[in-house]
């Protein structure tokens, strides 16, 4: 690990909410200077790649708000503070894809957005996952689509999957997922 | 090309830098519910992906003050209003790698998070790049990291590069890196 070279002088928060706080702090250089950076604050999240029985990964289809647009996902959210986030991935699978998996792997880790945000994606690989009813109300700006497995890949690989984390999340599944298959079929 | 169900019935900023704003829009659902949605505004911004004549990919290895850790990313950034995203890759590449590059392709684009904000992520391919002078002052908190191609592939594979948009930047960009080095071969 190598050495955290700044030093924190202040912080104060310039607005707040339940998603995500911005925070300007007043941050000495080693060299003496001083810089004001201003950060998107916000607590990690986790993706959660869901696999079926019958070899499926099931994406969802929705209308996004802030991009205007309709974005391919997996399941994704952000807990209340100390929960364990295996706990949040098999909370977020039931509650946006009805999904009950028999095993939720930890996969990776990454920065959603090292620039200007200290958000972090935590990703779950959840296989034999049986789908079921979703707790969020269903309207017709939300569809699941589940893919077969290779489709899926070739999707996030081409950028058929628009949502980045999501794309992500399943490419770093992607090794994992074949090994299980591979162990299935032995 | 599905509808565009919800209406922006205001909008206003509350904070504006000159890296991105927090907006918060008034908004009616199609029901007619009211909402009130909260966005981080921000420009496209560019990632390459650098390849080197001798089959290095370009990392850089730097200190984020934003997350306190050392991110591996590729060079990215964000320009002036109306710049040509093509011509933005290209400066950013001799920026901060003091890179110059046979061809810059555009390979795909993705939306950052799509749940909070509207930034998007355009991924440029930069081949047969030559290293050179950076612009930027070298500090010790940013390093070049000239990494074979398919370690690096590796490296965003298995969750090594820390730094999301990169890493995905890097794994869209395969089919191509390949792509070209078996024309080379020809």
């Amino acid at each position: 690990m190598r050495e955290r070279p700044y030093q924190t002088l202040s912080s104060r928060y310039l607005w707040q909410s339940q998603w995500y706080n911005v925070r300007q702090d007043q941050v000495r250089l080693p060299n003496g200077s001083e810089l004001t950076y201003t950060i998107i604050d916000k607590p990690t999240a986790v993706w959660i790649v869901p696999i079926t029985t019958d070899g499926h990964l099931v994406l969802i289809e929705q209308y996004r708000y802030a991009v205007d647009d309709w974005c391919l996902e997996i399941p994704a959210g952000t807990g209340e503070p100390g929960i364990e986030l295996a706990d949040l991935a098999a909370r977020e699978l039931r509650e946006e894809i009805g999904g009950s998996a028999e095993h939720i792997l930890p996969i990776a880790e990454f920065y959603l957005m090292s620039g200007i945000g200290n958000g972090k994606a935590k990703v779950f690989l959840a296989l034999n996952v049986m789908l079921g009813e979703t707790a969020h109300e269903q309207t017709e700006y939300i569809h699941l689509r589940p893919v077969p497995i290779e489709e899926a890949l070739d999707m996030a690989r081409s950028g058929m999957i628009n949502a980045g984390p999501s794309a992500l999340a399943i490419l770093l599944s992607e090794t994992k997922i074949r090994e299980f298959f591979r162990e299935q079929q032995l």
